[in-house]
């Protein structure tokens, strides 16, 4: 039994409790920056910055960072500095996300929308994103900085496109994946690549990582979005159900769209319109019946298979088998 | 007649067309760098940069930049990439501020969060901050990131700290001044140290110009707080009366607080915490009969004054003179 501390929510029976214990003394060290970083003298700031910091959850983007190195090489200070940078970033997005979408749990806790109100979630998202540039700066040179930018850069890109597609029900399966490539697979790939950077990998193996990032973040977002349909609040413990909610298309939808006879269109559209929760239960049904699910099970398959294909041209080692396992449970969350 | 060009939206007959005249060029450039940087393929995302950027108005934080780097040396292409930098935290803040104040006209115009809503807000003011420190990036060195993600971090938690004391009327003066120095003054200092350092300025320089931002922009605060009690919005074209409205207490009222007797105390403060309206012309009569309005222009300009005094080492210049004019300008807007 490991028994490795869960302060980043990580069940111990969890598959990911072995990759944890075999970065633990890391990860706690990133938590301790984390604390660091996010403390204030005013109690209401402080207060407001370590409730933050829990929204984040299973710390996976640190964990990108620190297997990552140790794929390529031994993970140094500026590992532990950059992952909680990018855990940072995503914890800004979420406060900022949990706003957009006015989900009220998160982790099993009120969200901080919820719990203090949405400009308070607002300004610790913004201290939270600025706080991570700041960290980044710190290190001698200005990759960690230009790679950081960029990535939240394009986070924010994909959410705004992302907002501008609400209702918008003609969304092709290419345009979706093009927008959750980048509101979540930009900061994962990130994530390995200074992984690899920052452990002198040479230019191929960094960029091996970075796709293996990248292609996993999409299979993560995909399976996201297949448990805001068919995932239960107790057990995912968050606000669910808020893209159809919203008439956010995703991937269920867009193929049901796509593959249905000029009827049960009709009927799809009528329901993904309506404004009435009831219309969610026969949306849901249709999915069944057209095999959407599936689909968007397979093609999220398909995304953590491309990102296990690239691992295989790192020399074996517990790091790159643990990176091998990460693909497998982004698909698994909804078996 | 000064016949600049005013993208920026300086009237021709304002004292500070001479100012802008003088590096009319290189403001071009900038403008030209904010036009690049925030442009999108996806018209949604596009529209709303190239309104959002209207909206930092007269382009006080790159004038600081550049002003700066002529009083030291040179303005260099740096010196053009980080006044587009500066423009677009300020932005960013401005964006988030807007939906935090529900505040319907900037400039003139509808604000982001009244023409889109606070989601496009939020989103826009994310997008503008990092691609920001996306840019900060560009540059050789870690310097400017560093300088820009520490001031934009004290910005946002300055902006945390002033919400914190919303109907907090036991809040001192002291306090107050700690509070603007952060979200206004930090960033109006990070902008002439950053011109002054990337035109090879000195330490003393450096740290004279960083002081005469700081001094500059609590000046510059203050005003704004007067001018949200006693402005006019045709005059100013932005929604005012947010702070009382807010019970966001600012200098007049903190004076009034600290040196009214015990009944004009307890009406003052029923008046303040009122929700009424109609509460505000009555405590606009009693800022007047205290004096508490002339009591912060007061204020206002001894932080004039002593940034003025900071140029005072510097040698003598058209740049320095500009300067010095900003320091009467900022106060003079009330006059």
């Amino acid at each position: 039994m490991t028994t490795v501390a869960t302060p980043y929510h990580v069940p111990l029976q969890s598959p990911l409790a072995a990759i944890y214990a075999s970065i633990r003394d890391e990860l706690q060290q990133v938590e301790q920056t984390l604390r660091n970083q996010l403390r204030s003298e005013q109690s209401y700031v402080d207060e407001l910055c370590r409730y933050g910091c829990l929204m984040g959850g299973k710390r996976l983007r640190p964990a990108l960072v620190l297997l990552s190195a140790k794929a390529c090489g031994e993970i140094e200070t500026a590992h532990l500095t950059l992952a909680a940078v990018l855990e940072m970033v995503h914890t800004a997005t979420l406060v900022h996300d949990d706003v957009l979408d006015g989900a009220t749990t998160r982790r099993h806790l009120a969200t901080v929308n919820s719990r203090w109100d949405n400009e308070a979630s607002i300004l610790l998202g913004d201290l939270l994103f600025s706080q991570a540039f700041f960290l980044a700066s710190s290190l001698d040179d200005v990759f960690a900085c230009r790679a950081i930018g960029r990535a939240a850069n394009l986070v924010c890109e994909g959410e705004l496109r992302q907002k501008g597609t609400r209702g918008d029900f003609q969304l092709s399966e290419a345009e979706y994946l093009t927008i959750i490539e980048a509101k979540t697979a930009e900061l994962c790939a990130c994530s390995c690549l200074l992984g690899a950077h920052y452990a002198g990998a040479e230019a191929a193996a960094r960029q091996r990582l970075e796709s293996y990032g990248r292609y996993l973040g999409i299979a993560f977002q995909i399976a996201d979005d297949i448990l805001d349909i068919v995932g239960r609040e107790d057990t995912t413990g968050k606000s669910l159900g808020t893209d159809l909610q919203q008439q956010k298309p995703t991937l269920p939808l867009i193929r049901l769209l796509e593959i249905a006879d000029a009827d049960t269109r009709q009927r799809v559209l009528h329901l993904a319109t309506s404004e009435a929760e009831t219309a969610q239960a026969p949306l849901r049904d249709l999915f069944h019946r057209f095999g959407t699910l599936d689909y968007s099970q397979q093609q999220a398959h398909h995304y953590a298979a491309r990102a296990a294909s690239q691992l295989d041209a790192l020399p074996p080692s517990e790091a790159v088998e643990h990176l091998h396992t990460l693909t497998e449970f982004v698909v698994r969350r909804f078996a």
